[in-house]
């Protein structure tokens, strides 16, 4: 069948730089290890494993060695534990995440109560809530319970989030009130160039696939977006997850990547559609 | 007929303290000025002349006495030349008003593209936009092309205007773009007060008046609220001003009045309304 690649998809500079940081400590140092998934993609979390990455979920299980500090970053009370412990540290924490760590840190220094717009279970929400003391994460409109009327709000939104979902969450915040309201827009460019690139491209197909880890924030979103616009979208971890069904009585189709996921995955992928027949199916 | 009297109507805090001492002035001194009408309302403000109060349009027509600055404020250009001249100058400028133009010259000052939610010809948003240099004036969406979409926007709002229409904008500034975004809510909370009770108030009635100048911009935003609620919304200056075959068949009437409108000409038009029969009409 015909296969139409997303223009802007698959790693970012952030990923990219995370495993680049990886794979040189691997080389160099034993006992390495990472807080949390470095990236949130199974198949290069396993490839990392294999070169010896050992991934932990809690700072105490680490008692000696070098942590990788993963691309979500971390709080910083984990980064002072395992300082404290004399563990070696290597940052591979996005500069983009840095920033918003940064901003939430400076907002709250200023009084502001600090607003994330974001999804409290994820590794990069969790980081930056431990930035500053007074937080509140805000999924959707039902959390604005948390937020005072006349609050001075200092907003920062999680890097993957849509420009979409940004717009209407301040717009729920404005209607709920508010005495002070300053934003700081740390949505990644990167990401909304690939959500726009995707929904561009989902329009024009019978059919979207979109390739990523599933707890990959920003491979979610782009499924989420695709699926606004077409129906037939689907979120699947590498070519193994394909339930060759849905293409059946398809001609064309598209593809797009989580900012996580590696070349190898999506060309494998494409070849592999490409090349797939009706009567196979 | 059935008269209902809005809950909360008629002079502010900030339009008695201008006529308090525009008053007071009036009684100890002789060639007194008044920079643009000192509140919008043509009763109060012919009262006002007949007791000598002078109004003039621009700093240019006063050349000795005192100039009472109204209750929308005045540009720092137009104070420094009345002050250049050695002319005598009576700040009766509503303290909120005075809040936004300070807020507005702090933003600038912290390099912020200033951003006002408001009517350009208003002389308060006017006197607010003398006090930055890089200032944008927001009355609608089709406003929102004169920014940049990746600007460091400040924004305030013309103490006047519903907090449905701040949302609004800002909720139309977020999908526009920006890469931060500082809000203060300048919306004046009295003003807010009355149009909550003026929309609650119109809900319940045959037919709905708001009483103020048409100069006035809360009367105005008053009247625009209630209409949207009610289509029998008439805004008039005073009874004189009512078309009587308005109210023919009419059973209950609502009144609500602007912050310049005195109490008198509230209760001589509830009075008259009350005593209205429709044979008269």
């Amino acid at each position: 069948m015909k296969v139409v690649v997303a223009e802007k998809c698959g790693f970012c500079h952030g990923v990219r730089n995370a495993i680049t940081i990886a794979e040189k400590v691997l080389a160099q140092e034993k006992d390495v290890y990472s807080l949390g998934p470095i990236i949130h993609n199974p198949d290069v979390v396993k490839r990392l494993a294999e070169a010896g990455l050992k991934t932990v979920d809690r700072v105490e299980e680490v008692q000696s060695g070098t942590v990788i500090i993963r691309s979500h970053g971390a709080a910083p009370e984990q980064i002072a534990k395992l300082q404290d412990k004399g563990i070696h540290i290597v940052d591979a924490t996005c500069v983009l995440v840095k920033r918003v760590q940064q901003i939430a840190k400076h907002l709250a220094g200023d009084g502001y109560r600090v607003v994330i717009i974001g999804d409290e279970n994820h590794p990069e929400v969790q980081a930056v809530m431990g930035c500053a003391t007074d937080v509140a994460v805000v999924g959707d409109e039902s959390d604005l319970q948390n937020l005072a009327k006349n609050d001075r709000l200092g907003v920062v939104c999680q890097t993957t989030q849509s420009p979409e979902h940004l717009r209407k969450m301040l717009a729920s915040i404005c209607s709920h009130g508010f005495s002070e309201l300053k934003v700081i827009n740390t949505l990644c460019k990167e990401a909304v160039k690939r959500q726009e690139s995707a929904v561009r491209l989902c329009k024009q197909v019978d059919i979207m696939f979109v390739l990523g880890g599933v707890q990959s924030a920003n491979t979610r979103k782009l499924a989420e977006l695709c699926r606004e616009v077409n129906k037939q979208t689907y979120h699947l971890e590498n070519w193994k997850g394909l339930d060759k069904n849905l293409v059946l009585g398809k001609n064309v189709a598209g593809v797009t990547a989580g900012a996580s996921t590696p070349d190898w995955i999506i060309t494998e992928f494409v070849k592999n559609l490409e090349a797939f027949d009706d009567r196979e199916g």
